[in-house]
């Protein structure tokens, strides 16, 4: 089973500091350009794998969505998720995505945002996502970036000569990575850019569009942090179709 | 028109002394990963995009390619391309590859090692590709992997506390990188990945695979220098058909 780091009464502390946990969507600077990459959400039955707060869940339902499906691992998110959802039409429950097991043929939508990377089989739930969607059902998911996890200490580095810079190295070297973020021990699952892309084109997707993303300039000049996010590629936006 | 700088008289002298120079394909450690993309080759019709010395074209034509057309910027490597070829099968032409023109669905492979980075109009050249190629044709290339082009020193670093690694900034600002790489002034193109990877996609391609190459453990105990491509990703190896 996947860690249920959201489960420990630290990091759900500290996460529910977090801009995106407070703000919800639009406390997310990638939620714009993940949100384009959705298809119309008029009727769709949607299935979000990390739902979280339930934040995603509840946007789909106001956005017409058929049918909503948050799931998660935590039973405090779900907690919190049900506390602050009155949609017949969400539902949520405890998951391990590691063994997601849905009907088949029975979802168009499959969204997933910031929660592949725990994943150690990744293929596994590929696939059960796979055989879930309709043909020409969507995948749309965020993950962070290999380059992002990929150092021995994934942290700003500075060069003697003074340049700030991020640092890559051990990127071939696949597999867990611990770090100390919001918690102590949080473990996640390194693959390189193209073993996580092969592995949605070998379950059966075709990939429709890929983005390393970046703020835009509205976006730097309303909150200047973000500038970090020109010099690295932290988060990664795929798309991809049944 | 892009760059000619294999035709620049020091950089050609230099490239000369490169390994996949001298020792042609077996020359070039990431040769077998690509090898591994490539259809079977019989009764293929074959371009390929800045071939230099023409050696893929030979092998091509020695796996029993019913034609090869093989297309460089440099009139010296072309020259030589071809006082090291006698194969009818084969042709060489020079061609400026940001205006790409070759006859509709006449081609079966399109295959470019290496140069794509030099180009500043990749979605026109990979438009022509598109064209050029039968329903269900391949494209095979390879290209200077985004995370080694975009920092403003792309070079190796030190860190305070000693550690090697190699530095990513600037990833988000695309265009020009001048490097100093067996000449002064070489122009590479930088794109994030997503960039790229979408340009193949919009020019109408399904990707098939993708992989940031990286030694195996055998080329490891033969040539330990390749230890530096554990840690970063050098390449970027792409495949996709019509």
């Amino acid at each position: 089973m996947t860690q249920n780091i959201y489960d420990n009464p630290d990091f759900f502390a500290n996460y529910a500091q977090l801009g995106r946990s407070v703000h919800g969507l639009d406390g997310a600077a990638e939620w714009p350009a993940l949100q384009a990459m959705l298809p119309n959400m008029h009727g769709v039955r949607v299935v979000d794998l990390g739902c979280g707060y339930g934040w995603f869940c509840r946007w789909a339902a106001e956005q017409g969505a058929r049918s909503v499906l948050g799931l998660d691992v935590s039973q405090k998110m779900l907690e919190r998720a049900r506390a602050t959802t009155g949609d017949a039409r969400i539902q949520y429950a405890q998951a391990d995505l590691e063994q997601l097991a849905l009907p088949e043929c029975s979802v168009d939508l499959v969204y997933s945002s910031l929660t592949l990377h725990y994943l150690k089989d990744l293929p596994g739930l590929l696939a059960a996502a796979h055989k879930a969607l309709v043909p020409g059902g969507h995948l749309v998911f965020s993950i962070e970036h290999p380059i992002f996890m990929a150092a021995r200490h994934a942290d700003w580095v500075t060069t003697k000569d003074g340049r700030k810079t991020w640092p890559v190295d051990s990127y071939q070297r696949e597999g867990e990575r611990v770090t100390n973020w919001l918690a102590d021990g949080v473990v996640k699952q390194h693959r390189t850019l193209g073993t996580l892309l092969n592995a949605v084109i070998d379950a059966g997707f075709t990939l429709a569009h890929i983005e390393d993303w970046g703020p835009t300039a509205q976006q730097l000049a309303t909150v200047p942090a973000l500038a970090d996010e020109v010099e690295r590629p932290m988060l990664l936006l795929v798309g991809a179709h049944r």
